[in-house]
């Protein structure tokens, strides 16, 4: 896409930390990270969100975000991580082109990534459940 | 594991709201939901983790992940979603046993899930790059 940022990345057209690239994923460091060493796996195909890319594209992705997870954990002595990929404006996604989120966590890192819990009505969590089975059928 | 509530989960001895199951994973409704809708990925074997996962089950729980998000944000005509793992328990993670969360969301749904940006100093982004490159090696 023209006017992505993640594509002009991809391309080299834009400067970037790489730390990973083959044949489908290009892995940076994000410059405006939650901790430092904030990955970002970026498919190299422009696809908005999860949904959109083809599983092949989308299952190498998630088998390089769990590689690089380990090496980056290691390298940086991390406790935990979260894996994070936010798809549509109303989740946060920032930038419209597919890319994983690998986020390292230190104990009282100061970081609040968990949500409150919200409560079903009776009934209603078979209601829903029953929606989305019948999506799978 | 004999105290893993998601081990009992998968092996009925605790109810649980089912969308789907394969030989490899089964899909519930989270109980405390972020939003309603909001579906748990759990891997059937027991790892604590996305690292301790064999890469072929990670796979098949990321493969199945994906088609379960289409079918969930259908059925509930969400208009973005979020997909998070936590790993460990400076990372949030609850439960020690691998599982996807499927966040459905919608415009001004009162999650906040973002995060705060922190300051690299001056040649500390390529120092931790190449930390990160040499796990890779």
């Amino acid at each position: 896409m023209n006017d992505c940022i993640f594509c002009k990345i991809i391309e080299k057209q834009i400067p970037s930390t790489i730390i990973y690239e083959d044949t489908v994923v290009l892995g940076i460091l994000d410059i405006n990270p939650a901790n430092k060493g904030h990955v970002l796996i970026i498919v190299k195909n422009h696809y908005p969100d999860t949904i959109t890319t083809p599983e092949d594209e989308f299952v190498s992705v998630m088998a390089a975000t769990k590689m690089i997870a380990k090496a980056t954990i290691t390298a940086l002595g991390a406790d935990a991580y979260n894996i994070i990929i936010n798809n549509g404006k109303a989740s946060g996604q920032v930038i419209p082109h597919l890319h994983v989120h690998i986020v390292p966590r230190f104990p009282d890192d100061g970081l609040h990534l968990e949500w409150p819990h919200k409560k079903y009505a009776e009934g209603e969590i078979d209601e829903i459940a029953g929606k989305i089975r019948g999506e799978l059928e």
